[in-house]
């Protein structure tokens, strides 16, 4: 198994210093990572350094409280896809998953989606923040919507556990015989961990602790 | 001193219900706050439920990272007013800040305070990631930018103080014989701490314990 082909190599902290993003951007290029994480601010920078690499460039929307509006969502993923980013991880609106807005969060999702076309869109739910039943319902959600990933978590929940792997088991059960892949993030530290969150599902996995896991 | 009107009762957390939004408003209106300070997709919903009352809506962008592309944030905080919002609490490039990129921060904010012309613009700048050198920096620049308040805290940052009377002094001190004001948050849960943070110059506090302080 290829580990370092599921990893998106991550920084997304705000004080993130140029040195931390360049030596990002060299880790992913060294371990071949399949790509980098990175914030809105730093998308070109990311862009400009990876070119002529396979690397790719990811980058979060409506981070990480997904409560932004869904045309400001869409107008940051925009944004974010011009500047060069080749996927986007939108936060969907936790709120409305909470209070079963589930029309909102269709639209939510699929107002992001339509403005980028054929870039693929995860969409994370923040599993530290849903019950099993809520988990399911939202990638129920994920699926009529046509996104292309559902993914655990922002990683920036206080003491939450982010990436578990019976949370991934019950999204890859809700997800299967569909297109729809699977993004374990979160407190993903160890190679064990990978190995079994792959094993119950992931397609991707997100982490500041790449080199630890390879 | 009456602390009521130093208070914007605040419900920033992703996954608020409803319910507690309502509350949010009632208790705003029951114990005549300042106003309130909710999420972006909930401006419209303050506002209406608060027409007809001195309570002002205020509303947050780039939050709680600070890492979205200026015209991002310019564009959020566009929407927001046009759907009532009173004041916009924005989050400064933390990462520009400590990379030392002032241009880069000044620009930031004065691409948001463009957008919304005579609306008040709130500058948060993170303290519990600042030394105190930065905080004296970056009150600098929010002051030739023209902002209208330094923000102490977001709440969000994992192991985070919030605000600080030290940090609020230093705040105050910066910015003496200017019209740019404080909005000292995060962590305020007592009514000492919020006399303590307003006799070091604080002239609104942000707390979702609005009602222990009164």
């Amino acid at each position: 198994m290829n580990i370092a082909q599921y990893i998106e190599h991550t920084l997304l902290k705000p004080d993130a210093t140029n040195a931390e993003l360049i030596n990002l951007f060299e880790e992913a290029k060294k371990y071949n990572f399949k790509g980098v994480c990175v914030n809105g601010i730093n998308v070109k920078k990311a862009k400009e350094y990876l070119k002529n690499t396979d690397v790719i460039v990811v980058t979060v929307v409506g981070f990480p409280l997904g409560a932004s509006l869904s045309e400001v969502k869409a107008f940051e993923a925009l944004k974010a896809v011009e500047n060069g980013a080749d996927e986007i991880d939108m936060v969907v609106s936790i709120q409305a998953v909470k209070n079963r807005e589930y029309d909102y969060v269709k639209k939510d999702i699929e107002t992001v989606k339509k403005a980028i076309g054929e870039i693929p869109l995860k969409v994370i739910i923040e599993t530290d923040l849903l019950t099993k039943e809520e988990i399911k319902e939202v990638c129920e959600i994920i699926k009529n919507a046509k996104a292309d990933f559902a993914k655990t978590s922002t990683g920036f929940v206080k003491n939450g556990k982010g990436a578990q792997v019976e949370d991934v088991r019950i999204m890859a059960e809700t997800l299967k015989n569909t297109n729809v892949k699977i993004k374990a993030s979160g407190g993903i530290k160890t190679g064990e961990q990978a190995i079994m969150l792959i094993q119950a599902g992931a397609d991707r996995l997100g982490t500041s602790s790449g080199l630890s896991l390879i």
